[in-house]
């Protein structure tokens, strides 16, 4: 296996506006775009960055993306917009929605976006941080293809559905909370498979519905687990939060629901029934002094996050940690040393460098 | 032990509406209160039903709870309020907050309302039923006092903060989820402390931190684990979730947050430290033709629950449900033969007939 190759994240991140660019993409979304691919390279969030550049490159190249999407308000209150994002990417689809969510909230105290005819946003996480930059409290959600089965489900029905919540602190760090409703990611099963090993009970079923710990038994025909894994153990929640993420982003916009949102992926075939358009995104802003004074707010949020971090320690742990430290302290390793790339994600960008000659290194 | 007694919800109804009424709570408020208490009853959700009327009694009694209070808004824009419920039931103050979002989102789109100065709100599903009567999707939420520990950490922090969010249908039943976002219940380890059962891993921790199947290693002095439970299946998730809760409902509105929450328990001593002003909830109602058509809206949600119902089960189940079915299948069952109601809590009624001169048969 040859050495994992490290790139500093503008790099990265003027070759993804490069190819976007000559993929068609007017400049200022390639930014856009770009800006949210970095975003979860920076963060340590690797399977949504650049990695997943080559899917959207053929996403464009097929056609199946529209490169210079008409956003279009559908239909719209004082708090609310319904959006359909003309099949554009999602990278720049969901940051023109959420934007329409904050300037709603900036007006009428809270603003929420359903968004249909849309592709993959990147990670949850990067709306959320938008609206803190405002002093907003942010929601994102997305739905996705099928990967997840619903508790005494014995097949895949819906996406693994993330939910993202951020709220503004102080002098503490935001509190950023960026999950998948399901047990585990998909990621992780893939990543067991590679290294030879067994996957933990709860984390997936197979191809008959029952439990498994052999990640190839789900990765063909199986599916992951929604989180709480169990009856016993809570699984009808997760199964219930992915349910609702769901409908918010996709029942409530207009796009397609459950087993039938379309895959991010060229090869995959579609499925086997449309009921609306794309895939969905679900925002939401809301201006902090629309509750509360906003300093008073954040003087609080930095004391339940002193309180939170002083928690006596489980045995063998450092004590809990807020939402968002993980991400937060892989940015500022990586605004040092650079955004670590496996060798097969390099071949991926050196393949989309070749295709659409722009220069990698 | 001696039988099971069952009584017709609307003699319960009746007998919470009369005790309310001897502790001088208004004839008004006194039948919100029923009707919430009521739902659980009917809804099967025992632990949160007349069991607890002799805590509300209690508290009411005893001066800790205002039996006549001045729910104020305190803030407001045109999509939220921020409610101060002048140490009010919160079975009154619920209801009426619940009631100023839907106001709010007949005439903005959306409305959302965080309340302090509150007490125990009963089931959190009751709320959302409210709004989908009005054609809204409802969301309710409360922080309660501490009984939960954030992953990794080794005490109680958090409180089992639930979620409930409804969404209207059409011909099928409305999707209602109603969860508290620790992997499972307080009672359920009580039943089973009763029962001389272990409990299963994944529940629990001891007071030393440590994982534990004895049921009475939590309740003395232990803490309740997350949704996800440990690390791999996804502790850190729930605790994110019982968090937003936290900040959703007690730090926005200006209430007692993570272990400051105070108890609902006249016995159990106050926190060591107040942060503001008795427990919060957060309220949220959206009309749904502020993003879609209604009908159009409905048939799809419709189409969604049939097409879950249609899952291939899993071995050994009867397939997925859909998140109320349990809740409804119970309410179709009290209607016909009763509410019934242990002998603890029958005893519990008798002695509190007997205080107010309440008959209760």
């Amino acid at each position: 296996m040859s050495a994992i190759l490290t790139f500093p994240w503008p790099r990265l991140h003027g070759f993804c506006v490069g190819v976007f660019r000559r993929l068609d993409v007017p400049e200022e979304d390639a930014r856009l775009a770009a800006d949210v691919l970095s975003a979860a390279d920076r963060r340590g969030i690797d399977s949504h960055g650049v990695a997943r550049l080559r899917t959207y490159v053929d996403l464009l190249s097929a056609g199946r993306i529209n490169p210079r999407p008409r956003l279009k308000v559908v239909r719209e209150t004082e708090s609310t917009a319904t959006v359909d994002g003309d099949n554009g990417l999602g990278l720049v689809i969901g940051p023109r929605s959420n934007q329409i969510a904050m300037d709603k909230a900036a007006r009428a105290g809270t603003g929420w976006v359903a968004v249909c005819n849309t592709n993959h946003f990147g990670i949850a996480g990067y709306y959320v941080l938008k609206a803190l930059e405002r002093d907003m409290i942010g929601w994102a959600m997305t739905n996705s293809s099928r990967g997840v089965a619903p508790l005494w489900g014995g097949e895949r029905m819906l996406g693994t559905n993330p939910i993202a919540i951020g709220f503004p602190a102080g002098k503490q760090p935001p509190i950023v909370l960026d999950m998948a409703t399901s047990a585990v990611a998909y990621g992780k099963v893939e990543m067991s498979m590679r290294k030879g090993q067994r996957i933990p009970l709860g984390w997936a079923i197979d191809r008959d519905g029952a439990p498994t710990t052999d990640p190839s038994a789900m990765l063909e025909g199986g599916a992951l687990l929604p989180l709480g894994s169990d009856r016993e153990h809570g699984g009808h929640k997760g199964y219930g939060l992915a349910l609702a993420v769901d409908v918010l982003s996709a029942v409530l916009s207009g796009a397609n629901w459950g087993p039938f949102a379309p895959p991010f992926a060229i090869r995959q075939s579609l499925p086997e029934r449309s009921v609306g358009k794309g895939i969905g995104h679900f925002f939401g802003a809301m201006r902090v002094d629309a509750f509360r004074d906003p300093e008073e707010f954040k003087t609080q949020i930095d004391d339940l996050v002193r309180t939170l971090r002083a928690t006596r320690p489980a045995p063998g742990t450092q004590g809990p940690l807020i939402p968002g430290d993980p991400e937060r302290a892989a940015e500022q390793e990586r605004e040092k040393t650079g955004i670590p790339l496996l060798p097969a994600v390099v071949e991926d960008l050196r393949q989309v460098s070749r295709q659409t000659g722009v220069p990698l290194e």
